[in-house]
């Protein structure tokens, strides 16, 4: 496109405004609002946005296009008719502000000048003009510093200090006590120092200090805060930012001047009621800077520390009176709880901003609950509105936020929720605080099921090692329990029975707290404040259901976690890791008593034992969910998790078996593996030694019997793990069918029940035609599936994958996020080749990624019958659900 | 279709011939040679084959269809006619042979019943026929004695010792001596011992003898010996055997009687010269019984055990000159060997069966290229005729034949090859060996990068554990030495420094042979014989390389190896593991050194001793493949490979970096990893810590440059491995080049080169458009996208993938023969994008499978550039990839 033909600048005010709220992309957030809100007739100091592809065109050339140069110029001298003053004038000048504005709001990354304009002539000027020369001096002297520092790259901390020095020797404390002739002086010195320092005289044409500051504002994209932030929230390097110039108003002109920020809605609670702040005489910094108190706008933003304070309503009738048609205007407008700047100057009411207010999660909720009723929105866009990750914050308790903690060191974020506990290094040893009474804050390398009692009877879990879904994170959100793990700056040492974190030395016993929502571990015991669920959620999630597709089913191994499942709105279980139900000593010395047995006698002897466990636990699971579908995995057992470990475990076992200990040694050497992820697990076991899962199958028929004599609606789905040949399922089907069929038949009920198999490795994926012959449902193991197809070990990728995110290699943790592109071809390639050989099948899936709002969004395109994931993250999933079933049909 | 309409039974003879040798699936091989060969007019005693459908219906419904029935009295009354006797005749009798005969040749799996038509009356009459009352009542009671076993199911033993007993008593040794008038009573004793025992009569109607002989050949097919062999020789279980009913005729009614097998040409050379065995006055099977010498049919089958014995052509020379006629007018008519059984009654011949005959690797050679040259088939068909994998034989030595050795054990046939020598338990001890001029055999529970130079100077390799793949198999295999790994019966005391095999005792010293081909261990010196390569196996592959299209590399690390290659025909490269160059006692420390570094100082100090280590690697073996291209993969450290093992180990590298043995200990427990083969290894080491690659690819770098100004042609390719996502491959890529280019600018030389990526991860797969981008080549390591796609270990798997074969879960090993529904859809899915992304694109296959024949049907199918495998697999490739070429294009 010829330079000549595009358009940089677009102006707003009275006189004319050519953007709107539409335009974010080429005129930020910012630009678009103000000119939507001079679109609609409010008081907007006149200016003009020049636009992200201007910026993006600097980035590349280093220069302003000369189209848009000539652009400004047009829109300020449009200004300067408008408002009558001259840019640089020394009678009457127009002074500008130049800020920043990119398409989404990146608070405080990107950089501001104010007061431009400015220079020894026109700072005489505005003297004239305001009749308060010391204002025009303090303006001049922070237009200094604030360019010297954007714009000119210039240490601040020099400027800052002669400041200091001045107050000083004229013996006050504050800024303003100083007198117009200090500030002139203090102007002088300055400048000096600056052309000493740099080099460069302080630019006294306004026309150069714009160029420059337009540009320095247009390299402030490119500052490493910027990336960094960027980075962390998932922004588009290459959208650039648009420059917003805008003519200035002064709130700190006198006692008829003020300037604040005001909410439309109460931003903690979501109340529907007006809330602000504000400072007579002060500018925008000040209220930011927190030196004098703001007072409240009006009684219904009084607090403990505002109180006594005058409002606004009060000190300024008019200005307030017209604030609050603003507002309530703006929030009609806009549809949504708005966050409003505002200036006062001399009795007139100035808007400077308006957007999308920050609020807390309950708010949220509550604004949008209250915004359908209100008839503002429908119920559909209610939905949409909150972040579905942002409701986990409601389910678990969390730190106090006003209480100031001192953070010492940062683990990965495993289970959410806020924790305080005393140090206990073994499972032993957090049982025995619990009956003494005291809480338990459980600390390990990593944990292991011997560790399931230790962290059953804690607060939260915290460990050296071990990613987002080791075995510590899985077990704690399972559990609902607040868990930061692999935190590397934890040493533990188990003989001192002391840990050293980030260099800090703690005895076992001395409290700390944990908040798994951020990783933070702190120092001693923060308060935390408990999560409540209020009537405006319950409303929320009900409309959110109304549009769900997909069925939400929870991963639970036993009756309790089921019960909160069903609580938290579970439609079924979608994964019962049989697994979980082998911890304990008296199960684990069976499962390992079978390990190491020397016969199919011992193996049979060893599952007896078991058999009354595991039809007790599901049992109990099926009464939980009554009526609503149970699937329950047959053994998959990572083998080298049930080895014993210590010399007591080993000789425990060697006595139970009356076999050597050396024997015991030999056959654990034996039963290692080199990569027990692709070992000889999940199916391959059952089908070389079909003896564990004939007892399994019999414990979940005879429980099935037993509840469904008691009157219970039994509908369980048996999933046999870790296939990658349709022969081995149409093995594994046909002997569980056999049993299964066996049992309701001499027990004369008739229960339906469905057979089927995770789809966890690509071969499985490939081959879902041939498989989907002997399934009748397919839940896909995107854990494992996941580890495969990239060839990652979850347990091993915590190494490398921060340093991959950080390069940009991948964009988010592909076990907590589904990597769509890679994993997701193999599940939608099973769903289409396993659809067209079967059209009854059923698909779900029950890895982590059933809890993630990306991954839902996937698997609701895809066509997937149900999700699983963890109790507490089923209200997550549910929204994520309905916001992915509205937005697939827009 | 009606059972009226379908014909069952095909007849063969001089009154009409309704088979041909076309029709083998519905007559099997014997039928359909039979009719054949009485289309061409030749001898064969008349008969009927009743088809493999009808034992298809027999397996299903345990019953001889009526139609077959009908067909089958028809075809008798026929052959009554023609050769004027009747079926069951007290005077002249029709007697008959059931044989079965698959598809393919299964030797011995299934049953024959011979003699068939006898009983009380019709024994009399074959007495009266023949003049001969012993000669009948001989045949009646073999006629029982088979009858009884194959069809009645009677313990054929009973029988067995009546007629010892018989014997006994009448104090003879052999069945001859035994009068008309013994032989007629042991024919009572039987039926009275059948029916006494079975509560069944032996059946006197001819008619039902038919029927149920018949029924049990069928269900023969079944049995547990012809299920097995066709598990093992991969022959499907639903062809079902045809029954081949024909009239007898009695080598053994004298001595102007015979019986014989002859081969059209030299079954051990491929001499074209008539070879067979023969014996007067006897039936088949004391041919098969071995207690005659057989006589030499002519001059050139004579041996040192039978030159004394008179031939056929001297004894019986009518018959013998009419054999010559037919032997040629056979071979001339299948165009191959034929291997052919005759009998001579009353000095007529009768050919009783012709098919192709089983020759030496070595003969089949000769005799393909001979035919050519005779003009009798085209050099297509003659390149077709050779299994490749037969070919391996031919480049190794083999255990002497016509020694009788004992088998201790099994292991896995790791790599070909016969060899003997001392057990050494440890590479020191190899070498030690060979110093004092002794041959070593190094047998190890698993070998190691350490054991390399022991592997060196020993004659073979045996290991206890390790599968297929395992490292001693693949290091052996480029080696070209013997190798038997995973032996689960070998159990070694190192400490007593003695092995225990198949519960055997030996002392490290003691002698052994193992057979690499078959995996079996034997007891002390078993005699070798050397491979020999003759000039017909010269032409032969010549001719092979006129029909490929696939190029065929080889997998080399070394110099040695490359000559290897080439001298096999080799046209590059395919892969040099850069790993293997790392073993050695001066270079593991350096690795060592680096891998436990605590800084990039120490790295770069331990990688800076590598350099020209590597460097001298790279000249050598850029020197030995003048002109062809070298593909060179960068490291993959499985890290554990290179982690010191033994206290002494520890101490060393402790010592040569200054540092505690317990932080060697403390870091070497940090680098440990749950799952090796998912881990911290190929491009995610080059990414994180880079400088292992740099050092690599500037000694690529300095090497292509040293031989290029020697005058060598030089053509590098620089692999990087273990990618899963594009923009590693483009960092990499961009590192590697941007060192490469450098070396090149400064030394002034101008290389082309190429930069590719391994495809040995799905997800790189199924990515492959993207990954194009950034690659000249692809190589696909189908080793570990094996692996990954099946979720298997290779080390883990050898626990299970044996009953999986047994089960028919797997048809082979997936390790061995690539799974081409699995597997092969990511391999043919990546080209396919591949190539649509970068059609410059060029894809060689360097995974074990670039060894195997089926594997490389399935690489040439799918439009491969080229294959690679080891040296000393070259000729099988590159016969398997003419073959493939040649199939494909018909």
């Amino acid at each position: 496109m010829n330079d000549a033909s595009i358009k940089y600048v677009y102006p707003f005010g009275k006189s004319g405004t050519e953007g709107n709220k539409e335009m974010k992309n080429l005129l930020g957030g910012k630009g678009a609002n103000l000119a939507e809100m001079a679109n609609l007739g409010l008081p907007v100091p006149p200016g003009f946005t020049i636009t992200t592809e201007a910026c993006l065109n600097y980035i590349k050339t280093s220069s302003i296009p000369d189209q848009a140069k000539k652009q400004t110029l047009a829109a300020i001298s449009k200004i300067e008719k408008e408002l009558g003053k001259k840019f640089g004038d020394e009678k009457n000048p127009l002074l500008f502000s130049v800020r920043s504005g990119a398409r989404v709001s990146m608070p405080g990354m990107m950089d501001t000048v104010l007061n431009l304009g400015l220079n020894e002539k026109s700072t005489k000027g505005l003297a004239l003009q305001t009749g308060n020369e010391r204002f025009a001096w303090d303006s001049y002297r922070r237009f200094i510093q604030m360019y010297a520092d954007v714009v000119m790259g210039f240490n601040s901390s020099i400027l800052e200090s002669t400041l200091e020095d001045l107050k000083d020797a004229r013996n006050v404390k504050d800024d303003t006590e100083l007198s117009a002739a200090d500030l002139k002086n203090l102007v002088a010195v300055y400048k000096k120092i600056i052309v000493e320092e740099s080099g460069e005289y302080f630019p006294e044409k306004p026309e150069d200090q714009l160029w420059k500051a337009i540009g320095a504002v247009f390299n402030s994209w490119n500052n490493s805060r910027a990336i960094k932030y960027r980075d962390l929230n998932n922004i588009a390097h290459n959208w650039g930012t648009a420059v917003n110039v805008q003519s200035m108003v002064f709130g700190n002109m006198g006692n008829d001047c003020a300037t604040g920020v005001c909410f439309t809605r109460n931003p903690s609670t979501g109340e529907n009621k007006f809330f602000g702040e504000f400072l007579i005489n002060a500018q925008g910094e000040d209220v930011v800077a927190g030196i004098r108190t703001p007072s409240p706008i009006n009684h219904d933003s009084k607090n403990e520390s505002n109180k006594t304070l005058p409002t606004l309503s009060e000190l300024l009738p008019t200005a307030f009176d017209e604030l609050v048609s603003i507002y309530n205007k703006l929030e009609k407008h806009y549809r949504d709880m708005q966050d409003i700047e505002f200036t006062i100057e001399k009795n007139q009411l100035f808007i400077l901003q308006t957007r999308s207010g920050k609020r807390t999660v309950a708010a949220a909720v509550r604004i949008a609950v209250e915004m359908v009723n209100e008839g503002m929105i429908s119920k559909e866009e209610a939905v949409l509105r909150i972040p579905p990750n942002d409701i986990d914050q409601l389910l678990h308790p969390k730190l106090d936020p006003n209480y100031k903690k001192t953070v010492l060191a940062t683990g990965l974020p495993a289970s959410p929720g806020a924790a305080s506990g005393r140090i206990a290094l073994t499972s032993e040893m957090a049982a025995k605080m619990k009956d003494n009474q005291k809480t338990a804050l459980l600390v390990r390398h990593e944990t292991s099921p011997e560790d399931i009692s230790g962290m059953a009877v804690s607060q939260g879990i915290l460990t050296a090692r071990g990613g987002m879904t080791s075995h510590a994170a899985v077990v704690a959100r399972g559990m609902g329990k607040p868990c930061v793990a692999g935190c590397t700056l934890l040493q533990i040492d188990l003989a001192e029975r002391t840990v050293l974190i980030n260099g800090k030395h703690f005895n076992e016993g001395d409290p700390i707290t944990i908040d798994g929502a951020t990783g933070e571990i702190m120092d001693g015991i923060v308060p935390t404040v408990k999560a409540t669920i209020g009537e405006h959620f319950k409303i929320f999630m009900n409309w959110a259901d109304e549009f769900r597709v997909l069925k939400v089913r929870a991963n639970a191994d036993n009756p309790a976690d089921g019960e909160t499942a069903v609580n938290f709105g579970a439609e079924g279980i979608g994964l019962c890791r049989t697994e979980h139900m082998f911890f304990g000593d008296e199960r684990v010395l069976a499962i390992r008593q079978m390990l190491f047995a020397r016969n199919d006698e011992e193996i049979k002897r060893a599952l007896d034992k078991l058999l009354p466990f595991q039809e007790e636990d599901f049992t109990g699971i099926f009464r939980a969910l009554n009526g609503k579908p149970v699937n329950i995995r047959l053994l998959d057992l990572p083998l080298h998790e049930f080895l014993p470990q210590t010399e007591k475990e080993k000789k425990h076992l060697a006595e139970s078996l009356d076999i050597t200990l050396k024997e015991i040694e030999n056959v654990g050497k034996q039963l290692e593996e080199f990569n027990p992820m692709l070992g000889h697990r999940g199916c391959r076991m059952g089908i070389t030694s079909n003896l564990v899962y004939i007892t399994q199958v019999k414990a979940i028929a005879k429980a099935a019997v037993t509840c469904s004599k008691e009157g219970i609606v039994v509908i369980p789905e048996i999933m046999i793990p870790l296939i990658a040949t349709e022969k081995e399922l149409a093995i594994l089907r046909e002997l569980t069918k056999k049993i299964v069929d066996q049992i309701f038949a001499e027990k004369n009920v008739k229960i339906k029940y469905k057979i089927g198999t995770m789809i966890e490795l690509p071969r499985a994926a490939i081959t879902a035609d041939e498989i989907a012959k002997s399934a009748e449902f397919f839940s896909f193991g995107t854990n494992d599936l996941t580890q495969t197809t990239f060839g990652l070990s979850r347990d091993d990728a915590g190494k490398f994958l921060p340093e991959y995110r950080n390069l940009g290699i991948i964009k988010s943790d592909p076990f907590a996020s589904l990597d769509q592109q890679g994993v997701g071809f193999l599940v939608s390639y099973a769903i289409k080749k396993g659809r067209e050989a079967n059209p009854n099948l059923h698909f779900g899936v029950c890895g982590e990624h059933g809890g993630d709002p990306d991954s839902i969004t996937f698997f609701h395109n895809n066509g997937l019958d149900y999700i699983s994931c963890s109790p507490y993250r089923i209200p997550v999933a549910r929204l994520a659900a309905a916001q992915a079933a509205i937005k697939f049909k827009r």
